[in-house]
């Protein structure tokens, strides 16, 4: 029975989806490399700090998940969200909404109960929406090279998961696994970032342009993805008691350095990167006997590491 | 603030994706029908009652997961996981595994101490891979209609969803969120069924044709997606009272009837499924403002219900 056990090394070879460890090793020579490969010999320029302007930290009972927001993309939102941090809106709220292969999404508890809302100081509580932009050449892009479903052209860009159409001169951020977005009502300039959900099921790739995309989990999804299902339509918890309270959320630069996490994020536009979705299209891995040669645009994972401690 | 208060109506419309529930109102005429009002209007004889012979149901100290199976496209793994259920072999197993945004997975705590392992009596624990079939026109298949970059062809074969290449006449079931599948070790013959593990996060389509899958979900996916995640590389638990424990694996029809759970899923070659994927293409809905005019294959649900009473 061994040859199949879960808890061989072979076996556990299965479904690996190792994006930042250096675990495996080298791949034997004239095979193309696979994603710890291309990982392992990545330059170090080739990598990226976090901004902490641009970062921030949710913390939770269980621990603290850190975002990294997109102002590139969505400016007047994320001004927003870090004028609602600063001033301390979201302290005290709380997920409300944790919906199977979907979206866990917090905000007010107070709800539709206007005098017992959380009042905002300098925060705004609705902002004309930022579903897409004008492309330019001053944001990075680096194509798929696969055909994507969902937009004339599928890529990354700054770090972030996109769509593309240069007819049009316009792009977006995709709705894929980690990306949080800021809710809104039925009229697209209705969201404002006071209530923020994360995509924690299959790319629900429908919604882009239709909401505005301000950023990404980077560190601390597990933390998001298994909080408990709510049995209410959409997902909504039925109780308050169900909800699961946010301690806070900071701006990472208003953090003490000490206590912040210092990561590092693969660029998008380098060549590792390119080489990672050529790798992620066929796994060169013995494992994978069938090679899919084609990869879905959320399938290609964007490194995320420890920052590497530098000599100065 | 109310209009984009997460707890109105119109906020709560945002990220719709009620599959079994009548709670919105009917479309205005003229406009493509919602979700919804498909399933609304959907006819008896669109939906087939689970077989229990073909359904297992999964216990954990949480609640119950019923799974189908599939034996048209894995006969030899379905059979054996019956005759593994039936002798009593997964009874004690455990999750020993859940990878966030992928897989988790179950087996023999045991592993690989040879001596230790659970015996199995007329199970078997390697058997030839089914990884595809096939095609023949006795399966049912209907054509998602848009592009699948993982296969020549993308649709729905028997209720599950599938790829198919007629240039090679073959088929093979796809890994969307809540598929099922047998794990294997290194060679594609040692998978058996003994150890499962179950989709929980962006369909990772690239193991298509890589492992056997051998059913789906049907109910109770929000007990397995929560397990916490495992600390260890791919995302195995690190300490066996980390473990999760199965209390049972039973098939349906062993069952008193009176303890089984009635379920109906929508037939993949009914009419509703079709419009049904017309209207994942394009949500009709008024909180949409771009449409897509395109929907991914592990993008369209497939609707499962309590069973409608008969008068007999």
């Amino acid at each position: 029975m061994s040859q199949h056990s879960i808890r061989s090394r072979s076996a556990t070879a299965l479904l690996a989806l190792i994006i930042t460890s250096a675990a495996e090793a080298a791949p034997p020579p004239k095979k193309p490399p696979t994603t710890a490969a291309i990982l392992e010999e990545s330059k170090p320029t080739e990598w990226r700090a976090l901004d902490p302007e641009n970062t921030i930290y949710l913390e939770l009972a269980g621990g603290r998940v850190v975002m990294e927001l997109a102002p590139a993309f969505a400016p007047k939102h994320v001004a927003n969200i870090k004028t609602l941090a600063r001033e301390g809106y979201y302290d005290g709220l709380a997920f409300m909404r944790s919906q199977d292969n979907y979206v866990v999404q917090w905000g007010d508890p107070a709800g539709d109960a206007k005098e017992k809302q959380r009042p905002m100081k300098n925060g705004q509580a609705a902002l004309k929406s930022e579903f897409d932009r004008a492309w330019s050449k001053d944001l990075s892009f680096t194509p798929l090279g696969n055909v994507d479903g969902y937009s004339p052209e599928g890529g990354f860009s700054s770090g972030f998961p996109a769509g593309r159409d240069l007819a049009k001169g316009r792009i977006w951020l995709a709705h894929c696994y980690a990306m949080l977005g800021a809710g809104r009502g039925d009229t697209a300039d209705s969201g404002s970032g006071a209530e923020l959900y994360v995509v924690i099921g299959n790319a629900p790739r429908h919604l882009d342009r239709n909401v505005t995309l301000v950023g990404r989990v980077v560190q601390g999804m597990e933390l998001l993805s298994v909080l408990p299902r709510g049995t209410g339509a959409l997902g909504f918890y039925e109780k308050p008691e169900q909800y699961v309270p946010i301690k806070s959320i900071k701006v990472a630069a208003d953090v003490a350095e000490s206590a912040r996490v210092k990561l590092e994020v693969m660029r998008t536009e380098s060549d590792s990167f390119k080489r990672l979705i050529a790798a992620r299209r066929n796994r060169s891995e013995d494992w994978f006997l069938a090679k899919a040669d084609y990869v879905e645009l959320c399938n290609v994972p964007i490194p995320v590491r420890a920052a590497v401690p530098t000599a100065d």
